[in-house]
């Protein structure tokens, strides 16, 4: 089984090799993934300019890996179409740093790529991990549940095409109080711009970190589920004729939630 | 009132100006437009690096405008945040060269713009005008189309948060059939891949352009309207939990309906 | 005769269409500039992505006007390979914001779009103007100095490939008080590096503002010419082996005085 | 002894990496390298946006590394002012796949970092190896010869600030004829520029590749000696007030040509 990892957040994140390791226990694993960070980046492809592309040391044993000066987007077409032949079975994208709830799946690079790979009928997953900006991220629970979704989906593909986005709650394995399926909540953060001026030039930067001052947080949305140390796991198919069994969404969660039981707290 | 224009392919954009002068019959029209074509940006924002705007003369009287070195989401989120106090009660991205319909309405920055004035509960419609490659684009319809819609939802606002995706045969008003509320329809494009190799490097050109072989043409679908020479409207807003009366939807088709019927064949 | 104008502040500077209209009355002028702001490019081309080029509107009558998605070495390569068929006699980078003096000139975007020029055989100036931050930045003697040295050299081409750096006082022409013929002084500003954190990221800024502390202002250097209300102008071919016949500079400053002189205080 | 190595075809460049291993005979080496190739980027800058720079993993044992996103003057910049505290008593640019003679040296970003080098006051040489475009690229030569020359700048420091230019010939050290200390020559290429149409857009490509029909390889230039299998040193100041004593530039000479005498032909 031909499992592609990518992310947003660049070859240079931590994040990108923690999946990739976890899921080589699923299927040979191969990475492509941007050079550089491009958190914010959507779905957007590189049309308008070249894309390069160049082998890179993996410090996983066992894992081929491209970083691609372009976009997470850029990275799953030429998987698919430059860098090799045949298909791949599944592919991951993340684990982004922060989760990506709610309207942020419109804006995120890490569920970008995703649409990227179900737009080509690949069963696609985004894998974001919830964390306390003044903590420092975890990603073992997402390993964990990553890999027990690969093994489950490689095993029972779902037939119709598979567009999930996975959020782990702040919190090792031990910790997860459930794994949910859900549905986006609404927007929880907009965007601030601040301006400066420097010398005789003046510049805008935009963050995007205006919490919304009423976030409807839903029981049975992914943002009720990560607050509530419980994984989250969307279908959010874009293209409305397609339904997921609910019961097949709900098996993933099963799979999930017995990784979780079972992993002690080995990464 | 106060209309926003933006779009993808740049402040130097014909389509652009043409959408911004329609407009001026419904309200006070302000463009923030990229400065450069950033065709296949989906809803990407740029928050990894300082964004510049600057004024621009306008080619339409009564406008005013500035170009962002940015994408067509720092476009809205400036106008929003940086460049004006005052909210804007509608916006409008376009008019694009070549249509945006099915899945495409995640890859285009037509629609990502508008997905961005979405998110800020401002009404927002993306306008895009499909056209034979070997022939030339025209406006005409789309800016009668777009004005109409305007009028109509400044008169009479939809509750809900709404965002629109309108797409245009290529055909002149007078030969416009019918105006069709629909559904995205499946994927009718992906990407080609070709590589090259320059001296001592090598790079890839992404292409969006490798047709699907069995697109679903379904009646009810965009493709199938834009394809029949009628005018496409479809509710795409990507948060499930909104819903646009259809009422709503049927009301703003039979503006524009009448006003292709009525426009004879000037601009 | 065809003069090329570029600069590399871009198409939104002031300084390049005085100085395109000032040029008028030597020649046939054609700009090709940066679209964006390119300070601090130094002589860059783009050897490894696309440029795209594009007509743009001449805010002077009678100039033929191109904006480019690149460098000002792009703008000069282009303006003889890809624009236009017929060579120039003559081209001019400026007005820069700013002066560039001593090891500056190798840095500047402005030098380096004259370099490119030069190199293809065409005697090339670059022309700054120096100003105070606090104030506001005088285009009227760099016009008035540009339009006299290029029509010296029309109508007395030098025979040696010829780079000139042309530096302007912050006064205007009536309090000029005189035009050397100059050398590169020392370098009088480093850069520092400010280091900022954002949340979890990190990044520079490098800004070019570290005043060197012990600068060497000998006269006959451009430094002090222009700190001394003195029009600068340095022949800085890179090559060795060019020598420019001393009175032939001098001639030129002369001609430059004179056209101080009788300037009045009009543009 | 603290030995800065940087280059400008990035940290996927071989040579890069190879320079530094040569050079842990010599010092202590730090990298800072560009993450992505910069070719012709000459000494530009980054001034309009922020430089983010990440430690990277060093395939040369005992040498610490930085890739920055931005060019190489950044790296040299930020080496010196943001990433670390002390000083740098030398540095090199290379090794550049390719050499840049003549007038290259004022578009070459190898040179281009080493220019930055020495406006800090740091003795700064760039290496360039030439090949043929048919072959690979050697890089023994240059190591062996950038090895001799750090360790007697560093025994016998040289009062002025230096900027070497170094110009390896095609060969292996055994081949190596002779060792000149040299001029530039003339300039070998002018760029041409290839006109694309691609669908309704256009751009153009700048290649670094029209052969000067009149090269005038003079002995005693740098492209005469490369042609003629001898390593070329050129002292290419930029400020004519510098004079570097013709003696110690021999001295160079003659430890480089006792290097490749004595080396056999290990790496």
């Amino acid at each position: 089984m031909r499992i592609l990892v990518t992310n947003d957040d660049g070859t240079n994140s931590e994040g990108l090799w923690a999946l990739a390791e976890a899921l080589t226990s699923a299927g040979e694993v191969y990475v492509v993934a941007p050079d550089r960070d491009r958190s914010g980046i959507s779905a957007a492809m590189t049309l308008l300019d070249v894309v390069r592309a160049h082998p890179v040391n993996s410090p996983v044993d066992g894992v081929e890996a491209h970083a691609v000066e372009g976009t997470p987007a850029d990275c799953v077409i030429l998987a698919h179409e430059g860098l090799y032949d045949e298909p791949f079975d599944i592919m991951f994208s993340g684990i982004n740093q922060g989760a990506n709830m709610g309207a942020d799946v419109l804006l995120s690079g890490t569920v970008g790529a995703a649409v990227h790979g179900y737009l080509r009928g690949v069963p696609s997953v985004a894998v974001s991990s919830y964390y306390d900006p003044e903590g420092s991220i975890r990603y073992e629970s997402a390993c964990i549940g990553a890999a027990a979704i690969a093994r489950e989906l490689l095993a029972s593909p779902i037939e119709a095409p598979l567009l999930l986005n996975v959020n782990m709650p702040d919190v090792g394995p031990e910790d997860v109080e459930g794994v949910e399926v859900t549905v986006p909540g609404s927007r929880a953060f907009l965007e601030s711009v601040q301006h400066e001026v420097v010398g005789r030039r003046e510049h805008y930067w935009i963050k995007h970190n205006r919490s919304n001052s009423q976030p409807k947080v839903e029981s049975g949305t992914d943002v009720w589920a990560v607050r509530n140390n419980r994984v989250s796991i969307s279908s959010i198919s874009p293209l409305l004729t397609d339904g997921i069994p609910g019961e097949r969404l709900e098996r993933l969660a099963e799979v999930v939630r017995h990784a979780m039981e079972t992993s002690g707290s080995l990464a």
